[in-house]
């Protein structure tokens, strides 16, 4: 179980990158490492490292190369995501895709080379360094074909799994063979939302790990509170959706992104929140890890973030430990080697299609039928697990999961469901 | 009268703001200098100088300050061009005004801020160096507001009025007292696009000088052909334009983009395509500068730019003269000092209402009834000057400007006009 911070520079947010001043970059990688983690996630910006379709930025990839050498420095793996792409409600595209050349970068043939290129050479930048463990195609990369973005790329869920495997397929066998993890993540619309076309069967079984991000302003905290079992159990209940929707017993579920938005969770309940929500993922094997969102607040010189953006930050932009940054640390320094634990025999059905596809994704999401049902027993102290009906007959995966019983729930949409952080503000 | 350059750097095209390679920008400005011109006009890009909509990038600043004092270094005088924003097809836009945080750099007050601040930022930031001669609020951003746009920023003409007066508010005063111009530029879609939110009116009283950019790509050559008179006159008719709808006799009127674009020019006509039109230019007077588009061609390894991008150096990549360059450099050589010319006494009538708005923009259009009957009289080598109706009883400005007989024609519309370089490929 590896423990991580999604880094978040203390000094000029991402548009660092632009200059990076490497002063800061140390400093922030070692308050990091003070925390007792054993990771960092990092993210460059897409229009840095490719400006044209043809041409990827060497100075951009130098500038990458250096900063997950600090990070090793510090004593940190480094995990890096590719096409950035989307960050903290900013959207960053390369002028090549905009406008007069507006491309889909799911569906333009040339679009797809040029970023399956740009995973390439990232990897063969990176790959000397010992303390690169793996590759993220790009964070959220689905929020653009999403149906809530003002300017959908539009694509086919068969558009979506060619991109995905289009983009893994250069560096894959590279990185089994040098023992690095390759993958890709999406946010929960991928387990929420009825018609996305990033579906459930992709996150959870192409790529070596299946990633969820775990955000409870998605009307989560707003309905059940802060503080409620809903709340603290919104990460384990994606831990235990992703498991469902793997076909092996032993894919890993990665805890990429959790964060305690102060927008829906009242500031003195963070701490808590935080703790609640690390024990209640630790109650689930094959955890692969939890990456906290994020090292350090964002600088309110800043303009147009959703306000919960600036405060998210186990550190502020000072290097100060903020209340949140003492409890993750405390539960980090707690949880170091954490047991394996007893398997969650008793199931509920997610009703899908042959394929996997839930017949209603709406009833996964918060409010909804399964969704309801699955907290609801959890807060008797029921431990569920979550099968899909698919897979009901695969007596083999249901022993090997060592689920034992199951029952159905009728599926019901919920309707409190958003993937917007902060819509008062967008 | 000025000559000079647009400068488009031999290696990285206009990405190389992200990572300037200054033995190539000494190289490149010195190449220029050997033209025997006296100035350069250079872009930086937006995104880089203003990453968030209240942060400007102090780093970037310093790059464009170095840039300018290179140039300067190279006995050029530097003119910049602060929002790009619009460049050769592509558009470089903060990830603040996009998708999420969509805005209209014209309308939103926040947006409209930002951008005058930038503006008295690059000001403040050139302000110490004597080779910065002057200050153009960006690359024909009113692109942004024309209908032919992909996604159009809507704006009233009243808008585009205040935005134009709130941009240049900033700087105008100490510009004066520094003996230095500030201006706007727009493509020719302000005189030929009835509709179109930047207004004749604006272009050619609004700021210090009027721009103009003369391309022969939007219909002209194609139809009259690439060294017909109406080609060749193409930007001595867009000075005379600029002219008639200045509000005083003594506007100046500035050549800032000029070029031969090999889409519609046969190589081998480049040359005399060149010596001609500039020759044409001189037979006005109050032209305070000729402006050739553009310093080096664009390295073939970028992707999607319009074909006759790559072509329009008066250096190639490697710093070699092309055959455009040896007769642009033959024709500054020729008219260093070109003579004060008689006025234009006869003239022809362009219909405007009482504010001076065409009753019919597309009638000044290739193709239009007043382009061609100025054509037809200049090349009986009538020398035809235009006035606007509204003006017809001002006896004043009639006399400053010389004109001493004018005649109507009835406004037509052209069909052959596009602002597009080549939508073959856009």
């Amino acid at each position: 179980m590896k423990f991580g911070v999604n880094y978040t520079p203390s000094q000029g947010w991402f548009y660092m990158w632009l200059h990076p001043d490497w002063d800061t970059v140390h400093r922030d990688m070692d308050h990091i490492a003070s925390l007792g983690v054993d990771h960092v996630r990092i993210f460059p910006l897409w229009p840095i490292l490719q400006p044209n379709r043809t041409a990827i930025n060497t100075s951009g990839l130098k500038d990458l190369h250096r900063m997950v050498g600090v990070a090793g420095k510090a004593g940190l793996d480094c995990y890096v995501d590719v096409l950035q792409g989307h960050m903290s409600s900013f959207d960053f595209l390369p002028s090549w895709m905009l406008s007069w050349h507006k491309k889909n970068m799911f569906t333009d043939p040339a679009a797809v080379q040029a970023q399956a290129e740009l995973v390439a050479a990232v990897y063969d930048d990176l790959h000397d360094l010992s303390c690169f463990a793996g590759l993220t195609l790009g964070n959220e990369c689905n929020q653009f074909a999403g149906s809530s973005h003002p300017s959908p790329m539009r694509a086919s869920n068969e558009d979506i799994e060619a991109w995905l495997r289009e983009l893994l397929k250069p560096v894959t066998k590279r990185a089994h063979q040098d023992g690095r993890v390759v993958l890709h993540c999406e946010n929960d619309e991928v387990w929420y939302s009825d018609g996305h076309p990033f579906l459930p069967e992709y996150a959870a079984n192409i790529g070596d790990i299946t990633a969820i991000h775990s955000w409870v302003f998605n009307g989560t905290a707003q309905h059940y509170g802060d503080l409620s079992q809903e709340s603290v159990r919104h990460a384990e209940y994606l831990v235990q959706l992703a498991q469902a929707f793997a076909n092996y017993a032993d894919r890993k579920v990665w805890v990429q992104e959790i964060g305690a938005p102060l927008n829906v969770i009242a500031p003195e309940h963070a701490a808590q929140f935080c703790r609640e929500s690390i024990e209640h993922i630790l109650d689930s094997n094959n955890v692969y890890g939890l990456t906290w969102w994020c090292s350090h607040n964002v600088d309110q010189r800043y303009a147009d973030f959703p306000t919960l953006e600036h405060e998210l930050g186990l550190f502020d932009v000072d290097g100060k430990l903020t209340p949140i940054g003492y409890s993750f640390k405390e539960v980090v320094r707690q949880y170091q080697n954490p047991c394996k634990v007893e398997a969650r025999p008793q199931a509920l059905v997610i009703d899908t299609d042959s394929e996997g596809l839930p017949i209603l994704r709406a009833s996964l999401s918060p409010g909804g039928s399964v969704f309801d049902r699955w907290m609801e027993l959890s807060a008797a102290g029921e431990r569920p697990s979550l099968v899909l009906s698919k897979d009901l007959a695969d007596h083999r995966l249901l022993e090997e999961r060592g689920i034992g019983s199951h029952h159905s729930v009728e599926p019901k949409a919920g309707k409190l469901y958003s993937s917007v952080s902060d819509s008062s503000v967008l």
